[in-house]
């Protein structure tokens, strides 16, 4: 009648590198190779559950000692599971900064995320489920995605060019998002800014208008902008955009600007941890969440995050950092049974061109990825795949994400500074 | 691979009604009999989940209404299960009210509360797991409770005294508590206030305090006080009461108790559902939110609100209302699984002397309740007990809760009146 517990025997984390075009943001730029690490938890039941993270040098060896510290744990045990983690990092809180942009959140968190999807996993297979059921049930059996443009150069020095080519200007930008929006259909668009003076990127924006003038519109600069500027750029774009991302650093600066501007703020900088939405929601500073469950802690987390959302009147969608199938999986099962999240959701996905994962399960048809109905997340690891994408972290040398130090690198003059403009 | 969805197939809704003895409160006096409904969720595969809920003639229509609406949905559909609820109950959102007490409670919530409850019954049966690790798993073997002390009668007008006689002053209330204490080993001792003038209750808890000086101590006169005198009343017990129990009506005037109080405010009066969060985390009118599932729509929304409390730096205890075995099996997994429930749970349990469920399972130890390890909730129906429990409900002859107007039956004088004093 009653099932045994499925233990915890142990954690394969495998660091993978990826190719990555070089898309511009304010901090630098994307490094030939995006790193994940891939997690693999493996149960006394031979059930395996996937998990999918950053690869960062400190977050890796932070993965190693929670592997072990979940050893012998029961993969429904999600609880206990949270508070191993926190105790075995006790007192080494800091972040692991992804390009400095997140470096306030929670490291138990970003650290457990992986580990509690990949628990999911092992429950959905267990009971024959999708990871959505475990979350109380899809509500929607596709999950839009925008089209997430990026100001890039053609190819990154000394190699190739990608087949997107160059995007420095309002031309480049329509361009990339008309490419995009036919493959994929859509329905939403954001453009990562923060890369040229304010007006440049407005002019971007109102040739997005232009050309796509039903599709709801997104800017992002990631801080760029002091609040005056932020101010500015919110009226001049009043009526179009559907919220403005992260105009300014800052809890109190959002709030200067929210007060002011015209459409909802969005963030996934000034809030991106449990412990910054009391201050946030008390200074009015966002009227949009994105939600990422690598580090807001996992589905349930993230599900916690999304009720908190509807009960403080806070809209939601989901950021994307560069990732594989399995964090795509993942944030389908989430955004699928996640009621409040109405707007589309963020995904690099289309960048890259190298997976993980089995192919066939994820696809953007229509500008939205079906929720996988088989158990689990519903992918599986390509042995060889993972194999050659670990192959590729090994000798790329790259060992941590540093948009800035690669820019310094091609540019010996190049500053990240927040706010820029 | 995938398991085949579990259709509900309909509901067996039966109202209960058991002796309850005539415990004093600040809008009247209990009933000869408190009533309850009892849910049988039925599903194609064969398995039935148990609910428990109130058996108001309002709320049992609404609960035939809801059944009827979430009929052929997946047990797994949480989401879907609660707007088919919300869908079928649109312009019909006026609250339930029992006892005048939680008349803002969400209708939606309180009635999807026991199907919610069935269905991560029949998930537990279905995956061989208890409902707490549906719920993240439990954190602690037995859940505290504490001894729910009342003002009382010997005997309800024209029958036969209860075993527990007459409490009507310090004296009647310490003894009320020692057999309290030495029956069940309750470590925690919360008083039902609002009965006699405030100078009198004042004097019950400092007598319990000399009995009892290690047990953390509350007192609840349900929003019986004005502001000035709850501010006197916690002046007065500072250092002796663990949290003061909803001293004033409303948002404002606990606010402005709060300020002034040396001890946190608890509620299940002015923060009881989800609409009410945002206001009262802004006036800063509670330090403690009792959780109850039944009006908060079951555990996954209780654990949502249990979440928002951590997020928003508030305590978190559980309320109870007179209940049967099934709440209490709920309310244990729902606590056994919440890491920030760390106060005692309040419960009815020991005031009642029949029961639906088959004895043995749940039981109070050292004050506590150990979280049932089998599949599901961990109770069963004893057909017998509901089939006499129902017939006691069809000749008692009340049909919807009301302390008042059985007071003013006994005292024609009796005026409920919120504040009092």
């Amino acid at each position: 009648m009653t099932a045994e517990p499925i233990r915890i025997t142990g954690a394969r984390i495998t660091p993978v590198a990826f190719a990555d075009p070089p898309l511009l943001n304010t901090v630098g730029v994307h490094q030939p190779y995006a790193l994940r690490a891939i997690v693999q938890l493996d149960t006394d039941a031979g059930l395996v559950g996937l998990g999918e993270t950053y690869a960062d040098t400190r977050h890796l060896a932070r993965l190693e000692a929670a592997a072990e510290a979940i050893t012998g744990l029961d993969a429904f045990a999600l609880n206990a599971i949270r508070a191993a983690i926190a105790d075995r990092l006790r007192g080494d809180d800091a972040a692991v900064g992804t390009a400095g942009m997140i470096t306030t959140a929670s490291a138990v968190d970003q650290v457990l995320s992986p580990f509690e999807v990949a628990c999911l996993d092992v429950q959905g297979h267990a009971t024959g489920r999708p990871v959505s059921d475990l979350l109380g049930g899809k509500v929607r059996d596709a999950v839009p995605f925008s089209a997430y443009l990026f100001y890039k150069w053609a190819a990154h020095p000394g190699r190739e060019p990608d087949s997107w080519g160059e995007a420095l200007d309002p031309v480049g930008i329509v361009a990339q998002a008309t490419r995009m929006i036919d493959e994929y259909g859509f329905t939403a668009i954001k453009l990562k800014g923060g890369v040229f003076p304010p007006d440049e990127e407005m002019r971007a924006i109102e040739a997005l208008r232009q050309a796509f003038p039903d599709h709801p519109l997104r800017l992002d600069p990631n801080a760029a902008w002091t609040p005056q500027t932020s101010v500015k750029v919110a009226a001049g774009l009043a009526g179009i955009l559907e919220y403005l991302e992260d105009p300014t650093p800052g809890i109190e600066g959002m709030a200067e600007v929210a007060a002011q501007s015209p459409m909802p703020l969005a963030t996934n900088m000034c809030v991106v941890a449990f412990e910054q939405l009391a201050p946030a929601v008390a200074a009015g500073s966002v009227g949009v969440v994105l939600s990422d469950h690598h580090y807001w802690g996992g589905l349930y987390r993230s599900r916690l995050l999304a009720g908190i959302c509807d009960t403080f009147g806070l809209g939601l969608s989901m950021h994307s950092n560069s990732h594989l199938g399995i964090s795509l999986a993942a944030m389908v099962h989430l955004a699928g049974a996640t009621p409040n999240l109405t707007y589309a959701c963020d995904t690099h996905w289309p960048w890259k061109t190298e997976d993980v994962v089995k192919p066939g399960v994820l696809s953007i048809r229509d500008g939205a990825v079906a929720v996988p109905t088989t158990s689990g997340l519903g992918v599986e690891i390509d042995d060889d795949a993972l194999a050659a994408l670990h192959e590729q972290y090994v000798t790329c040398g790259i060992r941590d994400r540093d948009d800035t130090g690669y820019m310094q690198s091609i540019d010996p003059t190049f500053q990240a500074a927040s706010p820029r403009w």
